[in-house]
């Protein structure tokens, strides 16, 4: 695929996911702030490439994104793709759902961590609680 | 729900997860060397319960514990749910996706040891490699 | 054990580690905020179960608690154990020490984080400095 | 304490934890074949200092090493441990209830592998299974 | 090398490292809090010993230390490996550079929040932007 | 920069990193049996990209390497990478002493694993003992 067709790409995916909800800030813009370069290259890599592949739909991929980013606790990446997820039509309660499932693989302070990121971002986009 | 329709519903999903395939030994075993009582509990926590709900299907909740032990490099344990991910019917090509996917929140070393796994189990089961 | 007996010795011993002491919400409002059954699972399996268990004393079992938190750096985890592992007696020496042990396996961030934690726990409770 | 003094406390802790069980190499060897003078430093500190210390006893320190290791999955620096712990006299089946414990903050995964890492030392010490 | 010597080496590498730049409270000042002896310890095997090691360069030292924490994603104890680093003459877009490589091995949640941590330092610092 | 480019950049690199020493299975063999296009995606954006920059040398960006892969324990990626290492040049006692330094920030445990690998490799090259 040509970088013409991959920046298209990108900026779709990018609006879909990350487009509308809470606010936060998004990481290519940190990326930006030390290599212009890369944060381009990384953008197209994943957001281009990796995130508009369609073996796995948008929802899907997210479902994972929280899952993974859930279990290995890394809270502020969760809460944008946390974000994400609810931007892309994931399930509320089946993400709430996940969540309590990573218990046992990663144990409970992997749960409270993302429970506590979900709550406060369903709250902040005004979806709590979940009906 | 009573202690007699958990113990019937940790066996019938235990079944479906793990009843056929690759042959690996079920962990279940190992508690119950230690200690017989905390194994049922344990099993019926785990199996009877969290993974008899339906909020989440029998594939959705593989492809959740998939996702999370290729991200926090689990490889045994990986290799009980890829199988059981597969008896349960989950899209092959998902599957992959999904690993390819965790190298945005893992890095490579997650990818690199979910797929020598997922690769390993197709073979031992026949179904190597993906149509 | 049945389940009128599980949900008296999870209030039991819930209140003996949880009690009192620094002010820190209990992970179970959280859960319950999402899904009342589950949150009942997991306080009845965890609380009401394996923390009521007389294999290991509550003190030991918080002096396990408090080691894994530090060295996994789960920070606000190990707030609520740090907590409950001092209102249920545990040697606040052999806490501090049991925090530079944890050096050995998991490295300096770990010891900083769950170091400066305890000192926070121990100054709301005013109990600090250690006598 | 003067060097000569941490030396003879070295190798009496040593002999204490590693000098007897399951055959597992000291990792000062491996130290030792990379760089004689840091292996020396590291063992002195480590053994000769940290575990020499009487704020926790041996038995205390190995069950906090053993959860700890546990729960980082670390399952070569567990063996040498693990064997330690029963060297110095670490209750069996205390020792056991840790590692079903530690599912609470990480996860299944952990407990799997530390149990058949115990149950496999036992097994080597002739000590299977625990009466 | 005696006492006096390393106690010496302690001082002067500290200095080097944690002397100037952002104000970050050291972690000997946490650990002495508990235990004076042990923070003596601690400092003089860290900072006296292996930091002041020839083999690799202060600098040389640094950027394993920021890659390294950065992938634990380590993010407290990273501000302060940081602020060391530039305060020891680390190339500033090295260290950049060094962060999104991290991405490989560990993924990206850990190159958003070294990258995070290490412009607020520089800004700190009065540093910002990299020119 | 173009498809041609980043290609032949991609086979030269790797041909640098890759090319000698012992005998590993490229990961991305492993890859390309899952899906074509994301492995030749994978490998044009670490190797071809990434790897390629002169912003750090190829000997930087190994120690950076070895380092997290150390820290984080994943005792196969490093095995890649230590080979690789020592194929662009490392200095061998400074990379030694990179392993040494990751206890300060991960343990033991990364340590031992490190050296371990290390040691296996060198000797598959047929230089071990260092000089």
């Amino acid at each position: 695929m040509n970088d013409e067709k991959i920046r298209e790409k990108t900026q779709k995916t990018a609006q879909k996911l990350f487009g509308k909800g809470a606010k936060i800030k998004p990481p290519y813009l940190l990326w930006k702030d030390f290599d212009r370069d890369l944060a381009n290259d990384f953008s197209m890599f994943i957001t281009g490439n990796l995130y508009s592949r369609s073996v796995l739909t948008l929802p899907e991929r997210q479902m994972v994104a929280c899952a993974v980013l859930a279990a290995i606790r890394a809270g502020d990446e969760l809460r944008l793709h946390v974000n994400a997820a609810l931007n892309v039509g994931c399930d509320r309660r089946k993400l709430a759902e996940t969540f309590f499932q990573v218990a046992t693989y990663a144990g409970m302070p992997a749960v409270n961590e993302a429970l506590d990121v979900y709550r406060d971002v369903l709250k902040q986009r005004g979806e709590w609680p979940i009906k």
